[in-house]
């Protein structure tokens, strides 16, 4: 896992930071470079990582959708704390890029990381064909967007201070966290050339469990961690009036829903031998963490 | 042009508005549709048309080109309206998206809408290739993203006050608007599987030219046209206190400059027989254009 973390590390500093980039405005980057660094989890480009692996494929050829998939998810935590969404000051330990920069560099540096995404994918020789690239690019634009987590997080403002049935909270983080999810896997596994359907249908079973696992797991740390260690305030979700897992069910009935969701993700994976193991270990420590 | 304009104004629709579109969340559908519609001129759409019938190219393949660019350009419209950004009420004769909406609906709007980009260029078969599909999904990517529009936009927010050289202001404006111009026609050219690397080249010239002549027209218009004409607040720019081709120029010089500008551009398609003249007619048009 560190080894895969520090390595999608290093393809985010030569994607965003690096002078190398050879961007013109140095706030914008200096910005972008910020938004990118900390101490993020890098869930979803582990996630592409040992799908990749899952399936046969290679860490090297799956570099390009890990850090795809992590440029969209950091873009989208930039725009979602901006004052007129969720209004955080703190993310991951420090200022959000609105505080620490300003707003209409937010705005702008999380439209740079989406494009950049999208500009990575496509880019990336390192063996993977043309088609497959093309499918990876299909793959992260229909999750990035309207109908994936864009969309759900349209859902999510106009829930706020709403009442919302379980069902309604679940469609609402299926996309707004769970399509990225999918999409993590799905990429890791497009970056192999000998990926089956069926192989491609059993991981997005399993990463539709463990998207709304990780979700589940997410309100019960907002509920019982502390701002420290999550890195962002404490209680942010529960004090804004959004419905969340623990106000629907109650901690206990939560903790047994992820629990039963990280199990359900790990019998997807049914059919796959020991080479899934980074995936299955995955979906322990998705439900296992602290922050 | 009429015809151009409405074919891509029904594949807008397509994308963004029908109800075959099938988004969760119908206010962002909604904004969507309204960030789309209206009376843009739909510059970009005919420019790549334009380049594609100028290598011998179809319309119908140029398709997703032109909506991919229109809808980046959209996206980057509602964003720069934002409070935080150059604060618009008015664009296109209308209420900005954040004003017939709300902020974060807007921001979710331009997100959206460039995911669908490219979503559409990735997804376009039409007997478009897939190599050719993923050179359209890199050049647009680099153009959108902070090596190109996005950049210069940050230049752009980062000059606000600031004395400006000619060449500082030309370099933003090539980021800013030059770059998705150029995009628009390479795309267009690209969707041609036939296109020479020096066709390419020539065309590039071309559009590199047109989008600094564009852009001094606007300063222009900014300057002698009134609010009903150019559907957003006349002098808005100038009372910004932003540097533009007027303040630094003059009027005459700066009509001088667009002539010859546009000239050059058309100058830059000598090796291209008569299938080129919409490609010539739109230089023509874009420094005489009144709004």
């Amino acid at each position: 896992m560190r080894a895969c973390q520090q390595r999608v590390n290093a393809r985010l500093w030569a994607a965003v930071g690096s002078p190398s980039a050879g961007y013109s405005d140095g706030t914008l980057s200096e910005a972008m470079t910020y938004a990118c660094a900390g101490s993020g989890k890098r869930i979803r480009p582990l996630l592409a990582y040992a799908s990749a692996l899952a399936v046969g494929g290679s860490i090297e050829r799956a570099d390009a959708a890990a850090t795809a998939v992590e440029l969209i998810h950091c873009y989208s935590l930039v725009h979602d704390d901006l004052p007129a969404m969720d209004d955080d000051d703190l993310r991951r330990g420090k200022p959000t890029v609105h505080k620490a920069f300003d707003e209409a560099t937010a705005i702008l540096v999380g439209d740079a990381l989406q494009a950049l995404a999208f500009e990575l994918v496509a880019a990336s020789g390192n063996g993977v064909g043309p088609e497959q690239r093309l499918g990876m690019v299909s793959c992260l634009a229909s999750a990035a967007g309207a109908q994936g987590m864009v969309g759900g997080q349209a859902l999510d403002f106009a829930a706020v201070g709403e009442q919302q049935s379980v069902e309604q909270l679940q469609q609402m983080h299926n996309l707004k966290t769970g399509a990225l999810i999918r999409a993590a896997v799905s990429l890791g596994a497009l970056s192999h050339a000998a990926t089956s359907p069926a192989q491609l249908a059993a991981l997005d079973d399993y990463a539709a469990k463990l998207g709304l696992a990780f979700q589940v797991r997410d309100d019960i740390l907002d509920e019982i961690s502390d701002t420290a260690t999550l890195g962002k305030p404490q209680g942010s979700d529960s004090s804004a009036n959004k419905p969340t897992y623990l106000s629907l069910l109650g901690l206990d009935a939560a903790r047994a829903k992820a629990e039963e969701l990280a199990a359900e993700a790990v019998e997807a994976l049914n059919d796959f031998d020991d080479r899934a193991t980074p995936l299955r270990q995955l979906a322990q420590y998705i439900v296992a963490r602290l922050h």
